[in-house]
């Protein structure tokens, strides 16, 4: 994993995946006393930054490959990153989801044309059926984090975010990144280390899923003892990857963790301040930015992903009204 | 009026008023049929575009003038652009809003350090009371829409958008763009006659407060005939500007007309595909976008602002889900 393979993509998704932006808003500065920066990857094509590692691993296939088609699995967000890049390749793809995802992210990979079959999250292991299903077709897996092209394609929010703080004069601060396995925080602090050395990535877990945290703090892979049962289900993963965690460990400060009442209550306010959708595992990092204790003046928080159910998203409401 | 005055605008705010992104997403487009392009202005600072005519306004002043102070009438969105800029520029700032104007904005303009004077929208007449309290005080009087200096900051919107789709590769599109007394869409008319001839200038408005497509319609300004009674608060202004209406009945295409309802559905369809947030009045645009018959395969939208009531975006999304 290097530099080079991050512009690469960077280079491969041009005109596909969207440059997003860098948001802040005065009045959400003065409520909590520091200036928060949000990448908002909620903009991002698919609604969420998992568009950028299925295109960079999808256009990174061989025609021999793509025309055999891909396979995910994804609690909705990188299975409508990969569905999206797929079908932008002619690749056939079949998306692997918890029967508990949300009804939106369903919905919405049948929609950009893939074949979703769902299992059990408590009692199944998706790794062994993923496998098994590409066997079977010949479908090339696409891992939601551990894969060299996805890390890859995550990086890009970190080349864009080194040049947008510079653009706003940032050059020093925390990026709080929502983290599940680790894909995007390794792939930002991975481009990060080489343009912007004055920011420094931290990742961000919901509590009871702080395996990356607990992991970094003792600098070996711990595990979490549940694999579901928080309302951020985007980043509800067993452990921290293979390949995600050593650049972590090298590159990371301390790890976050914030409840779910707090990640609800950085949706109510990235709500009203800065109007955009965000969903409770995408809030994750903005939560830490906004509740966190001792931070600096400046902090940033990589905003992931905005594809929430509405009813769960008027609840949020109703408790800030 | 002249491109001339909107690129100096444009100068003076650089740094201070966000270029917003073109949005787009390959669901919503296939669900309607055709190609739907939002310039998400709901990303402004302040929420909404006004911030861009409220900071062109008041860095064109005098520094004698900006000592005394500026004042305001909005329902909300102007209120808040013309109190961010002038905080900026350390004027003292008073804003005339009508007592039924929501919430968040009242309370948001009171956060930007403004004082707030309210009035009552059905009974007195905002222009007199305005000018009483601006003669008092010396105060310099921003008008919403009917200021030359308004009119070049919101065009500023047009120079952004010329360049989007010509990056986008769109040649010819119809832009229904959200419309009060037009300060809007006049300014984005002038930037597209210069920048971008294939791209027209549509208004969109509610019904019953179609004061513009009436007077596009007929070649003269009508008025209204109700002061109030849409959810679009945003928008009900009497008639058309004196200097905005002699503009768009120039450039402008026919007006478009769209029901409360569709504004309230096309609210629901940003926050599900776009992931942005938006008011009533403005999602005017996208719905007539949307919902509009007999339109060409891509049409741009101006989502105009995003400043809502928690309590009333709940609604939507309950209607939705």
């Amino acid at each position: 994993m290097n530099l080079d393979m991050i512009e690469a993509a960077a280079a491969r998704m041009a005109g596909h995946v969207r440059h997003t932006p860098l948001l802040n808003a005065p009045l959400l500065d003065r409520l909590v006393g520091r200036r928060v920066f949000v990448k908002a990857e909620c903009l991002q094509i698919t609604g969420s930054f998992k568009a950028r590692g299925g295109w960079s691993a999808v256009s990174a296939l061989s025609p021999e490959a793509r025309k055999r088609g891909v396979i995910g699995y994804s609690s909705g967000n990188h299975a409508q990153g990969v569905a999206y890049a797929a079908a932008a390749h002619g690749a056939p793809c079949v998306i692997l989801m918890p029967s508990d995802a949300p009804g939106v992210k369903i919905a919405n990979t049948r929609a950009y044309g893939a074949e979703v079959v769902l299992y059990d999250r408590a009692t199944e292991d998706r790794d062994a059926i993923g496998a098994r299903l590409s066997a079977d077709r010949g479908l090339t897996l696409v891992k939601p984090y551990d894969d060299p092209q996805v890390i890859a394609g995550q990086g890009t929010v970190g080349l864009e975010l080194a040049q947008q703080a510079a653009e706003a004069g940032i050059t020093q601060a925390p990026v709080f990144v929502c983290c599940g396995g680790g894909g995007l925080s390794s792939g930002i602090a991975l481009a990060l280390q080489a343009r912007a050395t004055g920011l420094q990535v931290r990742t961000a877990e919901p509590v009871g899923f702080d395996d990356m945290a607990r992991s970094l703090a003792v600098g070996a892979r711990q595990r979490n003892p549940a694999l579901s049962g928080s309302i951020c289900d985007a980043i509800l993963t067993p452990s921290p990857g293979e390949l995600t965690f050593p650049i972590l460990g090298r590159l990371a400060g301390p790890g976050a963790v914030v409840s779910d009442a707090q990640a609800l209550q950085a949706m109510a306010l990235a709500f009203t301040h800065l109007r955009i959708v965000l969903e409770p595992g995408g809030a994750v990092a903005l939560a830490a930015a906004l509740f966190g204790e001792g931070l600096p003046d400046t902090v940033i928080a990589v905003a992931t992903g905005g594809n929430v159910d509405p009813a769960i998203f008027a609840t949020v409401l109703e408790r800030s009204a």
